[in-house]
């Protein structure tokens, strides 16, 4: 199954916070640390915990450019 | 100036493709490329073009994960 | 592979429209149509066309209420 | 009055779920659930519970395609 | 109807520009100007033009503060 | 530096309510009141709060019209 979404970034999970309906998400991706903001369902799902190897995803027509 | 938005990732612009409303950006983030779909306008008035140093920003809210 | 998008929407693709930088691709899920804004090459990757079986995705924080 | 967003699924409210700052509202569209994370004011002002009957809103470029 | 969108800014609209797949809506509201991308079928159903009395909407997960 | 985002609003804090993961922050953009939901750590490395003088950022792609 391939996904639309063109960005995908590989790293591990440095951190999760839990909220009460949302999660944060901290990533190490190369030198980079990427903060995804999911709800807490979504962490608990995917059972997200530090080292854990993960793809961070985002849909093109997020993404900014500063110049 | 600082800016909430918490992921930029520097990088270097490779390709700028202009479509009538729309342009889409690639750039080279380290090992990666990410994928920028701004409209023309933007591309245009930052003078997007490849071999440009730029920063690629990403809100929290917008990033996704896969395990 | 798990992924933390929360919605996901079993559906048929009716058609797609491409342009020079953007496609609109509409799907039919269950009684309802639902239209989907992706960059041109990433329906060209995925080689989307009608008939096609596909799994629509949403983010949960991109999906708004009427009442 | 008419609205750009092109996805407009009616449902009903299974569940409510309010943090300090966001809520999670889980709607029974058809056979399929969808989740919505929209602030814990919102979901106030439109006096959500479960039983309400209600569209969900998705913007175009919110919708990400699997194959 | 009540939509749990929270950012609502009346407006006039300017100008429409078209493209194959997408639309460019430039929006006067009060002494700014707001630059709206929709799909092309989105603004033909609204059948938008310049002088339009509108409004223009943003999920607030979608707005970013800088200082 | 330029950033792509279109729509920049001038305008001045009112208030900022801070979740366990995410912050909702108010903005008086003139006449109009401008909602943000950011994450806890963004609206703390902005040491946002009433009075500030900021700009609302809004990429194009999350602006809706309804006529």
């Amino acid at each position: 199954m391939q996904i639309s979404v063109r960005n995908k970034l590989a790293g591990t999970v440095k951190e999760v916070k839990l909220g009460a309906v949302m999660a944060e998400v901290i990533v190490q991706v190369g030198d980079n640390q990427v903060i995804s903001a999911i709800t807490k369902d979504a962490a608990e799902d995917l059972a997200l915990k530090a080292g854990d190897k993960v793809t961070v995803l985002v849909k093109s027509t997020s993404v900014m450019i500063q110049k």
